[in-house]
């Protein structure tokens, strides 16, 4: 991937990160790739660069997270940039403001980029045609979370050799799913055979329609047969509830336990976006097991948010020449 | 107003800002002037300076809130300055300690400064004797919120040319509002005429006592004839209940709309403090319209705080012969 | 106190804070020595080192807190460190994931330590088994506090000019009370005589097999009597109601009053965790008064959690030959 690769993909810039469905295959290969200087990074003593000091990332949170603003926010700090925090709890909607309204005056401090979660799908959207910032999504609805998408295919890729090819399980309640849109879009992109697995009421057959190659299947033993790469999706206990599905049941039937694992290929990958609710939707020895690649998932994070918000925010003039140049000026 | 003018309002300098009816003309319009190079700053490209760097705001906020607590935190941020953050949410008052208590506690951890807000009318001024540190009132009650006075009368006088003289309509609930009480005080210091609209409930006649040349309406259509200014206020909504008033009937009779506005001044301007109900008491192309300055204001809101805290956080020192000169090394 | 010494102390260095009860007298010393720098640096009118800068500390409070968080917090600041924060009211936990998985996400984002609080007694030596970084308490449960006994030891020591051989009288719910245990731990190592006081329900016998020299009295009169330190812990009100305990009768029985003060030696110190009560467990006119060390212990405070920090997170690599050395090095 030389120089003329790189400047093609510069040259695709996108002013926001909305979605990955958007995206196209080298895009995504160009996120990736400018993650692999932040992954080093992170092993580093010292983990403080100066790129965008004296810029502001606001981070506007309408849904309670933890893992995702923390890893924005310390992307952020990594990457020497200030933060404004707003979280819906304590916001201005609750007085009865829209949201157009909040992410302008938001925007009228003068921030240089905002990472939004929002629980309505297509929020970022509206927003970004509405702003002269960069807008990132940090999960809208159950529409997508594509910086979940590109880390998970950024482990994919390292843990495999490559991203292209793969058969991959989504084990879960996939109708809800922001995490499995957005992993869907980004790994059909790739040549995946997607199989998704789940109680019939969470893997309607509409969602084949989503992209090439998908297929549901409701037996968890057909959905492993073959599998490389195992995504269980956390079930959110409140969508749980006889006499449509009890917890037991879904355990008996769902649970990614060891056993079941041995259905899919031997050097299968088990991935989780987290959180995890060991010992339900996941076996704790699976979990902890050698084929878990959660921990990376989640280092993996804090790559791909400091290299988009490196490019979106800090990022390079639209006539810059290169940006690995960049990057190295920048870092000193 | 050359250097004896800046020296004479560097010789008045104020320990605190508690409110703006102590505040002379002169004061005020030191304080407008200083925001001006802080205003052009948040157009630049890295927004960051080292005059505050080494020192700490504590942003105590008794009271929700989200667009000033950022305000200031972005402020101190851009300053260089470290904050500490304390919500009431999460606070030892709920545990039973005394607000006294609470603020010494911040201050043995040796804040330079502490912005606050708070519920009770007076509490700043109350915490201003207690403390050794400049205290910033963020809102006290119904009382003032006298950084939102500035802000309004650093729009005002940019967009039309001067602060003096103007007629100034305040439309809402006048009887909570201490966003009005500051403007009345700072207004009517520059010769304005005020007349305060509103329901009879929220505009009894004792507020033409607060100063000078106000006056009481109660036709939304006499407020607005021949209004320079106009400032719609928040209506809270759990203010609003029948038999005294409904949603509907405050809409119907004081919803700024555009037809309305059309019998202030041709030039008239549109101020709110935010946040807007769109549909309650402004009207969403009023809001959006050629005339509102609702974003201009959060903008120098941001501007004015810097200035703020610049002088009385990171300020000159009693002596110090002239602050143009010393900002000018401080941003270096 | 020589080269010599400090060697030693370096050589016994812990890799976490989790309690007092494991320390040695030298290591405590060690740590109060360290803290003596950092006492007077708060005086400094610029109040940030670089020393660490690129490090990140990880904030975890599964519990409520305002002190204590922000002394860490700004301890962390001051030292030029980043901080991630977790606060348990937005946490995963309630989404039901384990302490382990939160934790374990919070470290593969590569904080250099982590600062937790945790309603559960023993949950940070839970979790520093687990993990490959420094763990610091914050207050475990019932169990420890270790943080709260150094600063109270800090301010014993200055006040009284040593820490050996005196008599400490701790009032209040001796029983639920993780700062008392620290302080019992710590205490009776420099050779206390330690004197136990509150409601019988509040204060067992057992609480005697805790260290050497440690009794239990329930006369307030008896325990004063000769006290040369006098400790008031917070009375949870929750934990007060008829008709085991209603708050007059505590009041009348347990109260620190000035008439009961006199009874302690002429010089006593008067010591109270924070958050106070006033008028519950503590007269307003002996928290104000000038045996009173409440602001001093917040101070020392802010002192020890920038030694431990420094010497935990930031801190000498295992063959360092001196930490005096070190931190002159690392301040500029």
């Amino acid at each position: 991937m030389g120089g003329s690769y790189l400047k093609d993909a510069v040259l695709q810039r996108l002013p926001h990160l909305l979605g990955i469905e958007g995206l196209s295959p080298d895009q995504i290969t160009f996120i990736l790739d400018q993650s692999k200087p932040f992954q080093e990074f992170q092993r580093y003593p010292l983990k403080k660069l100066a790129t965008l000091r004296g810029k502001t990332v606001a981070i506007a949170f309408f849904e309670p997270s933890t893992r995702t603003r923390i890893s924005f926010s310390t992307a952020a700090a990594r990457l020497g940039a200030d933060t404004m925090n707003l979280q819906a709890e304590s916001s201005s909607l609750k007085k009865g403001e829209s949201l157009i309204d909040t992410v302008r005056t938001l925007e009228a401090m003068r921030p240089d980029g905002i990472v939004m979660r929002h629980a309505s799908s297509g929020a970022p959207h509206f927003v970004a045609e509405r702003l002269g910032i960069p807008v990132l999504n940090a999960g809208d609805g159950t529409h997508e979370h594509p910086t979940q998408a590109l880390l998970d295919a950024l482990t994919i890729r390292d843990k495999k050799g490559k991203l292209e090819g793969w058969n991959v399980t989504i084990l879960g309640d996939l109708l809800h799913s922001r995490v499995a849109r957005s992993n869907i879009y980004l790994l059909t992109k790739f040549g995946a055979r997607i199989t998704l697995c789940g109680p019939a009421m969470w893997v309607p057959r509409e969602l084949e329609l989503l992209a090439p190659n998908v297929r549901c299947v409701h037996k968890v033993e057909d959905a492993l047969d073959g599998a490389d790469v195992v995504m269980v999706l956390r079930v959110q206990t409140e969508r749980l509830h006889e006499p449509s599905l009890a917890p037991e049941e879904y355990i008996l039937s769902y649970q990614l336990t060891q056993e079941r694992l041995k259905l899919a290929r031997r050097e299968a990958l088990v991935l989780h976006p987290g959180p995890m609710i060991r010992g339900l939707e996941i076996d704790p020895a699976v979990a902890d097991g050698p084929q878990s690649c959660v921990l990376e998932q989640v280092a993996n994070g804090l790559a791909i948010r400091m290299a988009l918000l490196y490019h979106l925010v800090g990022g390079a003039p639209a006539d810059a020449p290169h940006p690995a140049k960049e990057r190295s000026n920048a870092a000193d």
